[in-house]
């Protein structure tokens, strides 16, 4: 099943996509999607809930995510880009979630930056409440899967005063969506193919089978710090080819389009502005 | 006015203390005290209120925290005690939300903790959506102040795989309170009293005063990164005196007791226990 809110911002409605994509909708079913219901999703016919007309916007597919977790250079190839070895575990930061927009929102560089970057990922919907769970059983916490854009602004991430908080904290930087995809209409979670592209240009092609700690080992690992909840949200990390791993370096400029894909679980598009 | 938020965890009550400190029942007047009713909260003689019996447990003074903002290194006299250069702008980190508890809750070690620490810490309460705001127009947005402890693990925040998510997210790590005390009744924020005992001995002494940057530096710069928003909490760092800067270092024991105390904004108290 793939789970959708669509309509204006801060008003969305649950809906689910049938099986021609179109959207149908779930208010009559679910309040809405959010962690009081992802631990049970409403197995259901889509066929049978009302056709949505036309092609509304779409917000994050997770109403009142509590907690976005990022996971650093969890991919072999992304790390050797940027020349750093791989961690010994997992590197753990946190994006405020003041930064969540829809898949296809505009992302707006704050005033100052001039290091705007990408950073396609696989984003994991926690369901269900997980404190001290093992590798082994990881997987049964999650709702679904969707895309993250973990968009990182780099001169604020890497040269103002430690932490990566402030680059990966703006307003808009993080896009979630489009669908919320359940575990199994996705299949083998480590094996789908993944791009970026910037304006036209391929710039991230990856697989989530060269992560170096697979989902489950994140969300164990995880849930020996912090509990973690329904609505949760985890970006995974990202393949290589962000714009600070490029020669030469290539980072965001107004006007730019970002296009990122993940199999099966849909695709973005985000036009970039710059707050005045 | 002073301002909490009395019952059993999840289920607690807005309430105000009256002159004498005891409990007044609020929740005729509002539903709770939360983001929504931050930017106004409601001007009242708490001798009119009805009076809660006994001594209720109290909660965090806010609920809904949206983000828990950390600064750290922001006591000239604590950087030097760590021996780390001041940092050229604030530094920031997020704590997640889900390790907010009460302030006389328990604080509990996560599996494998060792190196547990306490850090009395002004809490900035924001009232109103700040964005680009100005240093000098800064402190308009704060709804309040309270005590937060950012207990931190500090092998955790330290030795695994950078960045100091991991030792400051930890289930029970960010007890606030006990009380929301408007700006008024609080006086100059930058000449504030603050000490932390461990079991019985003074470990921490400091004041306000001592701040690298001030509270509406603070305000002003996260403004710049990413917009603030009303329930938002900044944790606005630690003066000396702290676990890992004594010499011999002292981590947290499980049957230990914090005692945190904020000139002006009340006491905190928590037992340390640890999971099995």
């Amino acid at each position: 099943m793939r789970f959708v809110r669509y309509g204006a911002p801060g008003r969305e409605k649950p809906g689910m996509l049938d099986a021609e994509g179109r959207v149908r909708d779930l208010s009559g079913v679910v309040a809405d999607i959010s962690g009081a219901v992802l631990g049970a999703l409403p197995k259901l016919d889509p066929e049978k809930l009302p056709l949505v007309e036309g092609t509304p916007r779409l917000g994050p597919p997770v109403a009142g995510i509590g907690k976005l977790i990022g996971i650093g250079l969890n991919y072999s190839d992304h790390a050797a880009e940027i020349g750093i070895e791989p961690p010994a575990e997992p590197v753990v930061f946190m994006k405020a979630t003041s930064s969540i927009v829809g898949p296809d929102d505009d992302v707006v560089l704050p005033r100052g930056s001039t290091h705007g970057d990408w950073e396609v990922e696989l984003g994991v919907v926690i369901g269900r409440e997980a404190k001290y769970v093992s590798e082994a059983e990881a997987l049964d916490y999650v709702a679904g899967y969707t895309i993250v854009n973990d968009v990182s602004e780099r001169h604020f991430q890497i040269e103002r005063s430690g932490q990566w908080t402030k680059g990966k904290s703006c307003d808009t930087f993080g896009p979630i969506g489009p669908w919320l995809v359940t575990p199994d209409a996705v299949g083998n979670v480590q094996s789908l193919g993944m791009s970026a592209d910037v304006s036209g240009e391929r710039m991230q092609t990856g697989n989530t089978s060269t992560m170096i700690f697979t989902v489950a080992q994140i969300i164990a690992h995880l849930s020996e710090v912090m509990r973690l909840e329904p609505g949760d949200v985890i970006a995974t990390g990202t393949p290589p080819g962000v714009g600070m791993g490029r020669d030469p370096k290539r980072y965001l400029r107004p006007g730019d389009v970002m296009e990122l894909q993940i199999q099966g679980l849909g695709r973005q598009r985000q036009t970039v502005r710059a707050d005045p």
